[in-house]
């Protein structure tokens, strides 16, 4: 958890209110603001991803935190740090995957590009908060509803396929090379809500979003398994349910509204209390902060 | 030069208007944006830094380059990498670091933290143009004054003061390792004059930045090398006059102005031609944007 631990200490370094939501919400300028770092070795393995892959990824992470900061994603920076042996190729396949996960309105406007021992992706992405209510994790209330934009699991699922060297079922694989970024379904919240809510995206998996809007709101989320969408073939895999909860990088959206909200797959609710209480296999499980923590994918320590 | 090589592929395969500046202006928005990493044993070395004073200098960077286009820098994203060895204290004095360079005005709003084999900072600046004219590289024009607004030379000479394990005059390595973004300059510049300019930072040496505004601008820039302002103590070294024109790394602003702009120091003149050309020692010498080119320190190849 060496992570966690420098983020307090960055915290109470700055003393900052703005570090806490994956966006930082600019009010003066009508802008949110997100940064995220892809590495080499840590986050992806060069054999197993294209540079097309790897630019398209880098991109989309960003834009799904603005989508799930309720901004409209305008703008991106990529900074690209590359070792000596990247030829001109890696380069343009690259930058075409950037682009082709911009789409027609998004564009990227700058960055820079320096040598390295390592590839190492940074990408700066700005959403314009015109006409929308932002979100953030501290909104959550007793009441609401908890939705969910889409399919959980299949990219934790095709990240396991990849490792095992396997190319089949493809949707699995092609969820976790190119994830889909929730841009509408962001919007379609951001444009109507009239209350306060809590959103986010589900890259880091879905229980981890879950506990984190609970925990930041303090509030205890009351979550059905059996209602999580998921793709009926995941449940062929070993310890599928794992995949649907902790998987991470669907870069699906996860929210508490209010009731009325007509976006979104119902999955619980907001409770009095604190953490995530998850009906699964006939019980109720009760997960605090460090319960999630402990089990969610850390990129961390897992690949060091 | 495989740098240059990889922005043009960069710039062909986006297509982007905005690639070319330091900052990219976004208009709809009101702001400017700017990105750029630092990377360990090719930008700094550990041994040679402290980590309060790498915070600095990543933050500095990036302001400088706000100040250069002429906008209010307001808000910085930081996104680090980091090796295992790492420790609370370094996290802790980087960040002490990042906060000493941002003054009152400026705030570090976001960012992330991963794994990594080397240390890797990259950092993304947002300015504000509200009441600013914004700069452009290719605004010089014919007539115009080229101006300063200080001293070149000194960062170059503590980064070979450091490189010879030698720590006086400390001035010099003051100046290499917490130089000063020219925030005040820049907005004078900026808020006062009327027709269009020409402004950069000079973080990759002065006649990098003044190769840049004449080929960008399609125009030749008469300088005068006597009329550089440069500490004196910098005629001891060896090549010191190499290290005024290719030192780079002072974070000073050059700027083709009216010529009644008030500010800086004035250094030469725009005329037709293209390229720089620089009376020295008594002779004129051209400098064509390869001559400059080869001169430079280039991070890619000197440092792999």
């Amino acid at each position: 958890m060496k992570e966690k631990e420098f983020i307090s200490i960055i915290k109470n370094t700055l003393k900052s209110e703005y570090i806490g939501d994956d966006c930082a919400y600019l009010k003066d300028l009508g802008i949110v603001v997100t940064q995220d770092s892809l590495v080499e070795d840590v986050h992806f393995l060069r054999k197993k991803i294209t540079p097309f892959q790897l630019g398209y990824k880098s991109v989309m992470v960003n834009i799904s935190d603005i989508a799930a900061s309720g901004a409209e994603p305008k703008y991106l920076t990529v900074s690209l740090s590359l070792p000596q042996d990247i030829d001109n190729k890696f380069i343009e396949e690259f930058y075409e995957g950037c682009k082709k996960a911009c789409s027609e309105s998004i564009k990227i406007v700058g960055g820079d590009i320096t040598g390295g021992d390592k590839i190492f992706i940074s990408v700066c992405a700005i959403g314009s908060t015109a006409g929308r209510k932002i979100s953030s994790r501290k909104n959550a209330k007793v009441g609401h509803k908890i939705i969910v934009s889409g399919l959980h699991g299949s990219s934790g699922a095709g990240l396991k396929l990849l490792l095992e060297e396997k190319n089949k079922p493809e949707k699995f694989i092609k969820a976790h090379l190119e994830p889909k970024a929730q841009v509408e379904f962001g919007k379609n919240i951001a444009i109507t809500v009239k209350q306060d809510y809590a959103m986010m995206d589900t890259s880091d998996g879905l229980m981890d979003a879950l506990s984190i809007i609970a925990n930041e709101s303090g509030v205890l989320l009351d979550i059905d398994f059996d209602k999580i969408p998921h793709d009926k073939d995941l449940e062929q895999f070993e310890n599928w349910q794992n995949l649907v909860l902790f998987g991470g990088e669907d870069y699906q959206i996860v929210a508490a509204v209010a009731q009325d909200c007509p976006f979104g797959a119902v999955i619980g609710e907001v409770k009095e209390g604190l953490g995530v209480n998850l009906k699964i296999n006939g019980t109720v499980e009760h997960f605090t902060k460090e319960d999630v923590e402990n089990k969610i994918f850390n990129h961390w320590e897992n690949n060091k």
